[in-house]
């Protein structure tokens, strides 16, 4: 089976349901950059993709710096003199400062307020924040809840654990016909949070599952990792993958309404980045492309001087630029299936566009080929169906832009014309003897 | 006598009239891509350059085509049942369908019907429609014609023939300094339209004649040629020509009143490309610069990857962009005299600009050369009439960028400066001893 | 000391007073291309900037040119028949056409007309005009002035003498830690016009003295020096430091209240061509940033062919572009302190620009290092005070782009940052072992 064949058979509506119910099962998991809720994640990805979860030691090196230690939290509440849990971890995760220390203590809201945080721009909202690398405890509530406190004792309890463990994170590698790889790359880290990042992973672990069916020209290669930690590890540990990588994308923030957002590599004229561009600007909607700068997700260090991989970031609304970012709105409400699905046919024309994109010569470069007399031209000069034109035109820039420097992409940027069509279009005139691929 | 005198004694309104009565005796024949109306119509062309007569016979192979068999017809019409004759051939020669089979035959109006071609966009204008690679037959009438066709039995005649014989093509060449070669094509091959083509191939005699009259440092060749066979014919037969082709302009529906129109070569940034945009752009109206695609006319042959010649292609409203396009309304009221001395005054600039494209070098290149002293400057500073300060900023341009590595066409980019006032002062300052040509 | 800190010590509003009143001691005089006025004003400038002065002897032959004679003016009038002196140079030194050779003569206001010059556009300015280089004598004066003289006989006088003498000019060269040097050149031969160009000059003097403060990288070279044949005079002099002249700046009409304006040397993409766009873009106001043209000031000098030299002009109004330009009324009134110190201060933030533009290597160059165990980093992910975020995207950028292969201003330009900022912030992350400069 091949990409577009994939394309072909999508449905999307099917396939959107599909995704947003396995974000409904992902979503109240508490994850962070170690312990068990990456661990459940990995478990319930498995049922959609058979990946491989790998733990990596605390103290492990990993160029400038350590795995940290496991983090796993039980429970957590703020109670009041009365015994009433006024903030609780139960009801929503992102109510613990993440990666926060264990504490056990009672305090009047003078000492207490520290360590709580708000966002006094979205009063109702959650906000989600963390404190990875510095060890510190808190608590997330709304703006409003926070000015509701009265002054009280308050009873404040984070059952967590911050130990020697590991770090957790999933691997799918897929086989092609050549050792280059495409990465797919999605951080795994956030708790209760749709659009950053459990769309990320979804699309990812849905993309992989339909190209596990064909036999593509690429391998490619899944991970589903901690942000920035986790790339730094898997980049620490798999430096003789590295040369391999071919293209790669970040996948974030990619099932909510916004329009195509896409951040192009380091060095900006990667053949992803043209792919992706050139796929975004052949369907509706006004795509936004971006130069790359060194903040976002793990795009930082695919992109480090180090390496300058060709890894671009593909998002629908950017990260930090819509109000729900990093806060309880970001939910299942604000992710909807057709969203996925039609993040997941992006990806999909992406793969398809990479897996076609050849050089191709032109079997007779001296003038053009008579093509009525293989049946591949109109009959009456000056009548042609619209329908039939455009497959003309595809054929005469193949034809002309063949001679062994023209890519089929570099084909599809000079002619306005999406590259699918062209491929289909090299595949009859490479039937009817007209070109052949031009191995570089 | 050099071109720039050719421009400075053109009489464009002399010369226009004179354009539009050939045209005018041109306009009645019925010509296709072989037969009797192209010998017709360069035998007239002969009266305006000494051309020669090319007769390549059918069934000469030309690279992946074949030379077509010879068409003439003499006599098409369609009766009624009363012997009236309700299509005519005789009163247009559009209402065959060109390169028709003979025919001879009744039959009712349901039978005849798929032979009949119409527009029903422009209900008053007949379409002009062809059928050169497949064996057909048919007319071509106005749509408010065919509408009130009644219901009877007809009688078809096509008295053509379609039987091996010549295609014929036309071509002049003007041996210069260099074997070096400027080509000018057009086809030769339309019936009773006026646009398309009679203005390119009239406005290439003329340019011919008027530079028969100069000794231009390039050599040129002017091809009469039927549209896609004729190219392919001649580069088959001339592919030791070929390498000698500088530069090259495939003109059609040149006479019109549009705006120009200039469709670049494929390889977009050639010499004749910037001359051509430059020369348009210092004259007044907003030209149209527009990439090369692989449709149109011959360029598509001389631009095929095999050959990837310099070669653009000159138009005022581009083919197929004009409602009149193919109808029966390209008539001699579409184009007038006026438009065809114009275009013809572009062509003679635009070979202007080729013949003084050169590169000179500054013999004072350390500081400007005090130009007071050969009484090149104005003497009261800070009062400069304006008529001399373009003269001054020609000379200033030139000075500065004349180290042997800009040619005066990159000059006049830069400076904004038509290249005909830098080529004169070029040739004043050479006269003082301040510029040398710089052989490459 | 170094550039930032005498940017960070600058005291615009005193340093504008200071140069202002230097301007009105220079101003009266009658300076010219030669002769006692140019002499004056290096000795004021003395004051300023330990300047040599230079004497180049009348005949010197300089490439083209040769050194002119030199001008000295004690009086000129014109007096009517009642005795009274209708036109006086001594009420104002533009009213001589400078240059002029000495006259005494009687005539009608007829003969007189040919040698007055007067500006119809502007009736009450009196207009600068010049003869340098061809042998004339006239007046200059107010169109209204002009147009009331009645018919009577006129009694002329121009007390001037032209004769062999010298040219002369100014010189301070600032050595620094390399002989690369950075050229600033102004043109110190006008008479009393202030913003062309007595505010270059100061503006010129006041860098001279705060850069001599300083222990700079670069050499740095202030050339006061009569237009045009003062440069080719320098030039044709020092052919031995030319090719040490890494970077450069002509500074004229850099007093008056427009925008700044910059005008790229011929390369177009000198480093200062680049450095001074992107100090002038970081600065609020909309500079504009034009192409090099070869007429204006002494950058046609040093921009031609034979050296090519990477200097650019600086000015505020164009010069030519203001309808003070070369009139009486580009005066004192004309030229304020606050802009001669806002010109100041951005050539400091050019030389500083200049100083600080080097290439980085990051010694982490696989991943991000780890900047929060350094310090570096805010510690809640999510809070992040504005004031910081420049910070830290400043380090992100200088780690990202610090390769070897990209300077500070390369990454101040894809970063759209000041790279002053980026200077600061690299010096902490060279501190923090995290770069280290890396020599070409």
């Amino acid at each position: 089976m091949k990409v577009g064949e994939l394309i072909a058979a999508f449905d999307p509506v099917e396939t959107g349901r599909t995704m947003h119910e396995y974000m409904a099962r992902l979503y109240p998991i508490c994850r962070s950059i170690t312990g068990d809720g990456v661990r459940q994640t990995l478990r319930i990805l498995q049922e959609i993709v058979p990946l491989d979860v790998h733990e990596v030691p605390t103290g492990t090196p990993v160029f400038d710096w350590t795995v940290p230690k496991e983090w796993n939290v039980r429970d957590a509440y703020i109670k009041n003199s009365a015994g009433e849990r006024v903030v609780d971890f139960k009801r929503c995760n992102l109510h613990v400062l993440n990666y926060s220390v264990p504490v056990r203590a009672r305090m009047r809201l003078e000492a207490l307020r520290e360590h709580l945080f708000s966002d006094p721009e979205h009063p109702d909202w959650i906000p989600y924040r963390t404190s990875y690398y510095a060890e510190n405890w808190g608590f997330c509530l709304s703006h409003r809840q926070l000015q509701a406190l009265p002054e009280d004792e308050y009873e404040v309890c984070i059952d967590a654990s911050l130990e020697d463990g590991h770090l957790t994170y999933g691997e799918y590698a897929l086989p092609g016909e050549t050792p280059d790889e495409v990465l797919i790359s999605t951080h795994v880290c956030h708790p209760s949070l749709c659009n950053d990042n459990l769309s990320g992973v979804l699309v990812s672990a849905f993309l992989a599952r339909l190209l596990s069916r064909t036999s593509p020209r690429y391998s490619y290669r899944f991970l589903y990792i901690p942000g920035t930690i986790g790339s730094i590890t898997w980049l620490a540990l798999n430096e003789d993958v590295v040369p391999r990588i071919s293209h790669g994308l970040v996948l974030t923030c990619i099932g909510d309404s916004g329009n195509f957002t896409y951040k192009k590599s380091r060095r900006g004229d990667a053949e992803i980045d043209r792919v992706v561009a050139h796929v975004l600007q052949q369907r509706p909607g006004a795509p936004k492309i971006i130069e790359f700068f060194p903040y976002g997700y793990d795009e930082r260090q695919y992109c480090s001087p180090g390496f300058d991989l060709p890894v671009g970031c593909l998002m629908r609304s950017p990260h930090g630029e819509f109000p729900q970012y990093h806060t309880s709105a970001d939910n299942l409400d604000f992710v909807r299936p057709e969203y996925l699905a039609e993040s997941l046919e992006v990806l999909l024309e992406v793969v398809a566009a990479l897996e076609t994109n050849r050089t191709y010569r032109n079997l007779n470069p001296k003038c053009e080929p008579q093509l009525g007399k293989r049946g591949l031209y109109q009959k009456i000069g000056g009548q042609r169906p619209e329908a039939t034109r455009a497959q003309q035109m595809a054929m005469l820039w193949l034809l002309n832009l063949s001679d062994g420097r023209h890519t089929l992409l570099d084909v599809a940027e000079r002619a306005r014309m999406p590259i699918a069509r062209l491929a289909e279009t090299a595949d009859l005139l490479v039937e009817h003897g007209l070109l052949r691929e031009s191995k570089s």
